[in-house]
């Protein structure tokens, strides 16, 4: 099938890889020319000098950019995605964003008879080199069910969870989550630390019961060693609670732990 | 080999049984009498009438009480249990308890001779009944040798993490570790409820990844039913994290996240 | 002089009255018209349909309305205050909005050779009433000397902290201050009730001293007795640190306790 | 009358003299020996070698040390101050202290015939040099009446706040909201750095409105500075939250603030 991938960054560059290693005819745009450059030599596929041109014929569109900002810089405009897809392409957005932005976008396709899914992932750098994503969608169920099958290339699994910008309510839920975990987690080794106990041991002790988690398992040794960063950057974190503290402030949640965490957040940021 | 269980509480109960179970002549003492004789009828074993009558003839004495004070109670006095114990006793004290008075019960036994180990568990009212606890151990490495055999009547692991205290120190990081955790779960489902998401739905999709953990995998459901309450009483959180702060007081850690959660259960508390 | 008054609500409505009472020849705009006949009534002065033609011969045009959003909506668009306003007059708005939209209004407004300066308030219901507010500004030097006598109607402290934006920022301050001390206060006279104290001599004892504030003296009666409204609704106070939380997203603040803050009033707002 | 003192620290010290000043005979008893020796040349009074000795012919006895540890040590023991007082004594402890440790002194006070009432402080050492201290109390009225005169030698204003203890929770009172008022101006100072604003002038715009307090007004330019400890000692607040906290966890009170603000300082603490 003839897709488009529009932004190569951590995530986006081996997601579009995937989709040529599936049989796919993948044409890709990148605001900086030498990653599409690197990545045509690395895959078999074509770039493009802006997102109109690169989604010209494509039946799918995906799109992995930074945030709503940048999603509204490729999506609109002369240049833009919306100004080169035809009737009936499917756009699927896998950028980490606001659920407001889905809607808006989702309601501009829809006007010149374009679909558009909100479909924000995690697994991280990892999930994406290795094609073993979660992918949490929203919109309409027959959008889903047309992108389900390619975004397989790069993902183990998926799920549509409602309406547009359900996806990237989930993906709001991911993040609370996780910034819970990974408070307790860095105090409990903190204390751990404090209170001279070995903390690989402690690990290996408590990792299978009641306090364990993913993280525990996969980050206490980079934890432990101090080591805080790890290929998902505290930015991403922050803009992710940012968003989630926007929607709850909407939606009417009362997010303490999450407000907190972010702002603790704030102090170790550059 | 002769021993004895001071304690027929949610976890003791069950615990004593199991050693019974594994081979053992076990005397018990329960304050609440009928508790010991419910215990006599469904096991094998005896009872005393005070503590230092349970231990008298045992190699190994085991004990879980509730708190700090309560086990003062069952070690110290006429009738406790270090009136009773033959030299060469070793003590295994399965509460939940400060590092302190681990150390000050240490001390005291050691000058009649008499060995004990703190050895707190997790694995909740479940892990009790169906004997795979975690058994977190701090004191001599003999005394966790010589008790680890007979603790596997009732612990899929344990582990010494280092001097007398040590197991309980591990403890309060296991209930840091949930603090956060828990927290973290319960602002996530709150807020996709009030984004009008399906819980389930949202579990089945993020608790693979990054987010997942223990509770999310064996608390979610409950939990989206707004039933909070697991067998292991808020009550009992209460008092562990209220450890573990009054030892971060003394240790110098930073505990902002549990210190925070420790007010919220306030607000739950009858 | 000939001023114009845009927003007639709780904190608009007296200050333009106060403005007639210092003599100056005063058109009003209010878009719930009902609010401009009872202050026409009430006060000796004219009102007028839109914006626009409120401001049409003003040398000074005052905004009082509820956020950024509102502000927007007086200021732009056909019938707005910007098309409707001579060259050379100044606007002067009270609302308390973030610095961003400030900032962007200044701009447009300079376009057109027409000044503005952010004015927002503190004082209160009562303060607007009494003509004593405290007002916090940002802008042109010039502009702030300019309005300077003509606010004093309604003011008994103003003060230029900066370039516009800088009257936004300082208002900020003041309700990231006034948040800590009301939790303060509310937690301390919560402690004293389940303490079995008596609030009022509690009160009595500690406000001459470093516990002491504004907010203690002229609050502690209503919070002692559980009424927690005081005209400024929860509402008002939400969106303000809302708008501060957001500025410190951007300048890199640490605001734990301010977030904190905002995510308990979400448990109290309706 | 002749009363002793007991405890020459930053505050007792200038305590003690006062009483002097007053006109009455002061016996006073300081661990370190050469405080005591000092205090007798700076003013003119005696000192003993140990509490018993001090009291022994007083009718009231003040004491000040640092704890509730501090306090046992100097009461209790064979030559501590109830081994030395005669029946009908009162003491009157100005230490800050768990209201715990007064009802206990109280209880065995009145075995000897003794009286005992709580009297800790507020206004700092500034307040104790120029005797215009706060003086918060609980004990039996009787006792309250016969030592206020004494005290006004170096209260200001002091308050029987109820039965034994009191003086103890209102103080605890006092730090709660101390907290909560330090921590919203270290926020708001804070931000106003960030968002590049002039601490002074933003103090001078806002500390006569709702956000004003007794620490803004003394503290703002100390805190502007940078400059943090102000003779009381974070120790010192640290330790006096942490008696709050315990309280709160006795008396049911839901301190979410002050429990993260206590975390806050342990982050400052040596
Ligand atoms: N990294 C991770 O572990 C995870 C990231 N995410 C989310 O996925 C998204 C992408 O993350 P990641 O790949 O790490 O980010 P990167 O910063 O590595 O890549 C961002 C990509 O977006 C492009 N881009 C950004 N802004 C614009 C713009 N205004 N116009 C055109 N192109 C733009 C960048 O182009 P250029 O090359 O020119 O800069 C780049 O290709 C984010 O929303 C993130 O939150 C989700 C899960 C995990
Ligand atoms: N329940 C759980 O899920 C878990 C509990 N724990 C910890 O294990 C310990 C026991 O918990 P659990 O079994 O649930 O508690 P229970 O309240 O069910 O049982 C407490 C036991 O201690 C006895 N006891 C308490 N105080 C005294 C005293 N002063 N003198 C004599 N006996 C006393 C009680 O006797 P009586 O029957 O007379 O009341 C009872 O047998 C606690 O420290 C808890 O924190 C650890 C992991 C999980
Ligand atoms: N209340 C207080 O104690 C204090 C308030 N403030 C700030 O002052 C501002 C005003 O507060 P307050 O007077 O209490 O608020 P009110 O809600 O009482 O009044 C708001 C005013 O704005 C008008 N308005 C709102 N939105 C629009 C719109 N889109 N188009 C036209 N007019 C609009 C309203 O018109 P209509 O009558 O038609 O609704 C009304 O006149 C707020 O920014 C507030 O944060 C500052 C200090 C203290």
């Amino acid at each position: 099938m003839k897709v488009s991938f529009i932004g190569l960054g951590v995530m986006g560059y081996p997601m579009a890889g995937h989709l040529v290693k599936a049989g796919h005819q993948v044409t890709v745009y990148n605001r900086t020319l030498a990653k599409a450059e690197k990545w045509r030599t690395e895959f078999n596929g074509n770039f493009a000098n802006t997102p109109k041109e690169a989604v010209q014929d494509s039946e799918i569109v995906f799109v992995c950019v930074g945030n709503d900002d940048d999603l509204r810089q490729v999506m609109y405009g002369e240049t833009g995605i919306l100004a080169g897809v035809k009737s009936n392409t499917l756009i699927v957005d896998h950028t980490t964003t606001s659920a407001d932005v889905a809607r808006e976008i989702y309601a501009k396709a829809k006007q010149q008879n374009v679909s558009f899914i909100d479909a924000p992932v995690s697994g991280g750098q990892a999930g994406a080199e290795n094609g073993v994503l979660t992918v949490m969608v929203g919109g309409d169920l027959a959008d889903y069910e047309k992108a389900e099958p390619i975004m397989s290339a790069f993902a183990k699994f998926s799920k549509r969870l409602g309406e547009v910008g359900a996806g990237q309510l989930t993906k709001m839920v991911n993040q609370i989550c996780i910034a819970g975990v990974v408070q307790g987690l860095a105090e409990g080794l903190h204390f751990a630390r404090s209170a001279g106990l070995d903390g690989p041991e402690v690990i290996e002790t408590i990792s299978k019961g009641a306090a364990g988690s993913w993280q525990m398992e996969n980050r206490n040794q980079t934890m432990w060693q101090g080591e805080y960063e790890h290929g998902f950057a505290i930015d991403w974190m922050r803009k992710d609670l940012g968003i989630a503290l926007d929607e709850a402030r909407r939606n009417g949640s009362h997010l303490s732990l999450t407000a907190l965490v972010d702002q603790f957040y704030s102090e170790v940021q550059a």
